[in-house]
């Protein structure tokens, strides 16, 4: 019984180990997480495309959200004074938010980076914004998101050892203030961010330095921003020894179903990303045939569905004649298919991991995995 | 038990009458529809950011296809070899094609008529296709249509006389060949159309003649052109008093909320029209307290949902406040949960409208709807 009632807290649970892989559980009151866990994203609030109750339905046990984008619109007073964005979104279970500091670099005008933090125009309207460690842990707290992270500054790679470092050091430095700014919020989380770019001993350095704060867990941001994914493993081997074993671990913004498995096979417990529901909004799905351009002439008069035996009715359902149509067209019906198909594949490629580790077999189910996508759909 | 049972043949009972108001119901193989009967129209082969079981979910019965966007794209036969509309577009429930001639008329270009037919480019590709009136009941057929409309000629409003009058013969030349070319289909059903303009009596000549014809209903095609609503009521009442009692009416292409109303109390049975799924695409719902623009920024803070009551889950449950971030943010959702809305909307008005056929109270039942949509909202 005590096992179903709502966990009052952020604990994290690891259940199994095979390799450096980790089964675990995040419990917290808004619900359970599932490790590894891929997380959609819903930017402005909305998974886009889909309902939340599908996202949900699909297995997704959380959701991000972008700080950056809810801060410009609608805005989060105005979010807070609407009950905050579980209410706002329909999505009654755990969100997460970034803290600003990736959109601010990759998205944002006119930025001005101080040691108190960034002045920025919005990449929308034109409007400007500050973003101090103490503002995003207040944002993200307004919007009540259940696990916060710490404001940090991503430099674009490849970039000079020297700004990667000074990078790296300030975003220590803000990651003290978001800790101190987040404060003791029971049932909610904040998790510390590690940079360093692909430098191994400023990876170590960023990861020990964290390790002494008091995070609920941590993250790798600065990753998969264009660099091969061997370098992006390399350094997830690089940091993960410098992280405490009992806390969660989150890769951001990855990635491709492989990088998933690579990741998570190297002891990542969470991931984010724009991929499946950005490619199926523009007529690509992922199976586990490997990716299909739907607009692919030779599925015009494909009978067969996606994959009769993925969780999403949509993957199960339409055919591939069906779905290449709606794709042509630029039919709303044919993204929001793709995005539930991809959603979908993205959550039983999850689901089929934790069952692996559980099972002690993650090395064959990544090779089955991978075969399957080499072999395709002939 | 009988009750029960798929239909064999297409049927029409009328069950009750209010003024010259009928409620009705079609029986068919695949379903039975309620009437007076409103139909989404699924251009494409889908109700635009709809999946097909949310639209059977708001109570639609039916829904409306064009036979000139599927011949295009993805082409006639390509269906028929996909094994029909309904298995392409996982609809299990009847389907209403038009012929294709409304579209030729607004839609392609280079447009050549003949006493044959027409012939055309696509104005999605250029492509040149012709359709006849055997051409487009054949594409009809191969798509799988339940109720199939005859190949007419729309002339744009207004015009001249002569040229209204030529049409309209054209067309009855046309309906018999349309009629001829379906043959006998059990479980099919073919409707012709009265086309006349907004002249009485060119609309009773055209409906008198079609009604000697062996259709299964009949049509009034070329309204809701840009004729104001007076006139559009005048030629509705002008046309009824010459078309079989016991065949079902159909008002193509018709239209806001009044106008159905207006029109189901003077006999009409069935409806389409894009305005529902359209004006829920550009922000635009449609509600018991009539319309309202979620852009405006009147709705920023308004933690309300748009109506209580309504069927649609969208209706019920999303905050104004939600609807219009979304819609302000051109995202997907936005365009998915009004359009939701819209659909729901247009089917609660017409199962009101049948309920109170039903109750002999039509006239007290709109004058109850146009009082909530000049009390707004307040």
């Amino acid at each position: 019984m005590l096992d179903n009632a709502p966990a009052s807290d952020f604990t994290f649970s690891i259940r199994a180990r095979d390799g450096a892989a980790r089964l675990g559980e995040i419990a917290m009151p808004r619900g359970k997480i599932r490790t590894p866990a891929f997380m959609p994203v819903g930017t402005a609030a909305t998974v886009k495309a889909m309902r939340a109750e599908d996202v949900r339905a699909l297995g997704a046990d959380i959701v991000l959200s972008n700080t950056y984008h809810l801060m410009i619109a609608p805005g989060a007073e105005r979010i807070a004074a609407l009950g905050g964005l579980h209410k706002f979104m329909r999505w009654e279970h755990p969100i997460l938010t970034d803290s600003g500091g990736f959109q601010v670099m990759s998205l944002a005008k006119l930025r001005k980076l101080t040691e108190n933090g960034v002045t920025f125009q919005s990449h929308v309207d034109g409007s400007r914004h500050e973003l101090t460690p103490e503002r995003s842990m207040e944002i993200q707290g307004l919007l009540g998101s259940d696990i916060q992270m710490q404001f940090d500054e991503c430099v674009r790679l490849p970039a000079p050892r020297e700004d990667v470092e000074r990078a790296m050091n300030l975003s220590l430095r803000w990651a003290e203030r978001s800790r101190r700014a987040f404060g003791v919020q029971p049932g909610h989380a904040a998790f510390g961010i590690v940079q360093g770019g692909t430098d191994p001993l400023l990876r170590a350095q960023s990861a020990q330095a964290l390790a002494q704060m008091d995070f609920h867990g941590l993250a790798l941001g600065g990753l998969a921003v264009g660099e091969p994914q061997a370098e992006m493993l390399a350094t997830i081997e690089a940091t993960t020894p410098h992280l405490p074993d009992a806390k969660p671990r989150y890769l951001m913004g990855v990635g491709t179903p492989d990088d998933l498995l690579q990741s998570l096979a190297r002891g990542i417990d969470m991931f984010d990303c724009v991929m499946p529901t950005r490619a199926g909004r523009h007529g690509m799905a992922f199976t586990r045939a490997g990716r299909m351009n739907l607009r692919n002439a030779k599925f015009a008069d494909d009978p067969r569905p996606i994959d009769e035996a993925a969780t999403s009715l949509a993957a199960r359902t339409y055919s591939r004649a069906y779905l290449r149509h709606l794709v042509k067209g630029g039919e709303i019906l044919g993204m929001m298919a793709l995005t539930e198909i991809n959603i979908g594949y993205y959550q039983d490629l999850m689901a089929g991991a934790r069952a692996a580790i559980g099972q002690g077999r993650l090395v064959d189910y990544i090779a089955e995995v991978q075969e399957g996508w080499a072999r395709g759909d002939a």
